[in-house]
């Protein structure tokens, strides 16, 4: 039961009360065999099981900041979710909401931001619809996207695929978009050239889909690394421990988080992938993923038997429970 | 070219200034040959290209109203895009856009109206995403939906069907969802028991598919039957004349227009289609409709050779052009 009477940032922080506002009034009134709230994109029972769809919505502030902004952002994140599923995006579609007095100039940027993600992963978007509001009533500019894939592998990928022993691989360092827009928003005087790690996975989840032993892929976003190991413990029932000493993470990622407080583990990455796959393969898809350029990428723990929960192997040898998400480090990074 | 520096209302209303940010700067950028502007959803050329798929953004104040809510608006509204391009609609996706305080009572109480709706036209929400904005920077709730549908006719819909003495139709009275909406939500001590016309237009949409002389429907919606009609004009070339005596007006809409200067033509329809068919299968096209409980349907005009604009041949019998709407009457009804 959600314990709230009112809505608050929390629950759209990827963390337990969002979960719960989730279970217990969007999947409780929207109950169908083909919404299962624990997946990124939903599966069309069509033409052969083929097509695959996901929808995100962004509203990311400031609408700009290092390397990339929220029209990019918009792409990224469907076409990722897509991708983490096992397909090839191939069609978006677009809702703008704007508030009145928005800059016409800001919103071309970012619209022709949009355009060149999209153009670079080859997804054409096919329809759209803008909104606009009164000013006051809005942050700017807010965007959904809306993506169809078609499945790439017949393999079955999903949180039920995973098992004891299995491997957990990251594709490169974790807490960079969440630190980035953070630094961009808040006047904290740090200034640095930490930009955020905003962009397409394809080519990394594509490269593993022929690994038999590949379970399942996800996109370490609002709640981070700790969030999706969550995720695997809750769904599998299963233990998820983790090396700290093996978990990429950029120096001055580290450095802003030691300096405010935060834990990277919590913070979102909008360009990595999180997978699980057999044990026996993950060297193997480690090294593919280094030869595409993920150097930072790592093997950063595994699936045992114990309680469902998720323990950090610490760099000084002990242990650290990583608790479920409750407040928000950093809202709106998304 | 727009010529404003930045976005006011009436960018969003489905008039000139809307039209011209789409087409300067949407389809500028995000030009493709499967994104056609002029259309209400797109076909994805895939599978014998019958999967159609459209979108829609819902930021209606106030959120509920009589007889309907933004919740039940959001599946009516791009069901109704998928039903009006010939479409049965399947799937859906749902962004939700909530506001830090919203009660968490009526955010159930919509998105239980919104699940009903979509039982009712059996099309099942597969996919989901919930942002939550700080206190200030939202409207409440705002919706976007996105539906997936599968082609009910190898029959080719769409404007550039239109030919010259085509008859136009009407299924109902236009205008009642803009004044509904108008006056839950202003407070001009007018009180009556007008409810909103919103409602899936399935059954209208799918009973004319068998017609050969059927062109093109469309649901009335931002702008209203005015706007449609100039859609049509710009799109055809061809002069569209309507007759007022034969548009169906219910007579509260019409005391409420006259008392506060508004012209019933521009305001929003939730659940009507307007659709464009053969003169010859006209009159069977009505019959269909009226047989489907649909009383005020009315055949309201034609398109005849001539400048694209649209005519309004009056009561009176004089004739008076009906421009292109600039100023929104009423903001924020869908």
């Amino acid at each position: 039961m959600i314990q709230d009477t009112h809505i608050s940032l929390a629950h759209g922080n990827g963390g337990r009360l969002m979960r719960e506002l989730i279970e217990d009034l969007f999947a409780k009134h929207l109950r169908h065999p083909k919404l299962d709230i624990q997946t990124d994109a939903a599966v069309l029972p069509w033409q052969a099981n083929n097509l695959i769809m996901s929808t995100d919505g962004f509203t990311v502030q400031p609408l700009e900041f290092p390397d990339s902004n929220i029209g990019a952002l918009a792409v990224h994140g469907t076409c990722n979710d897509l991708a983490v599923s096992g397909a090839i995006p191939r069609y978006l579609t677009l809702n703008v909401f704007i508030e009145e007095g928005f800059e016409v100039a800001q919103l071309e940027r970012i619209i022709d931001s949009l355009a060149q993600a999209a153009q670079e992963i080859d997804v054409a978007v096919v329809a759209g619809d803008t909104k606009v509001v009164q000013r006051g009533q809005g942050g700017g500019l807010y965007l959904a996207t809306t993506g169809v894939g078609e499945k790439a592998t017949s393999h079955k990928l999903g949180l039920e695929q995973i098992q004891q022993g299995d491997a957990i691989l990251v594709s490169g360092t974790v807490g960079n978009h969440g630190i980035a827009v953070m630094l961009a928003r808040e006047q904290f005087g740090l200034r640095g050239d930490l930009a955020s790690d905003a962009a397409h996975v394809l080519p990394l989840t594509r490269s593993l889909l022929n690994l038999s032993g590949l379970r399942f892929m996800r996109d370490p976003t609002r709640g981070g690394l700790a969030t999706v190991a969550h995720e695997i413990a809750q769904a599998t029932g299963h233990c998820i421990r983790l090396q700290q000493s093996q978990i990429p993470i950029a120096d001055p990622v580290q450095a802003v988080c030691d300096m405010l407080g935060y834990d990277p583990l919590y913070l979102a990455c909008e360009g990595r992938v999180v997978a699980v796959i057999e044990h026996a393969q993950a060297s193997q898809a480690l090294q593919i993923w280094r030869d595409l350029g993920q150097h930072d990428a790592h093997i950063i723990g595994h699936v045992e038997a114990g309680q469902p929960r998720v323990i950090l192997e610490t760099v000084l040898g002990g242990e650290r429970l990583l608790d479920e998400l409750e407040d928000d480090p950093l809202p709106r990074i998304c």
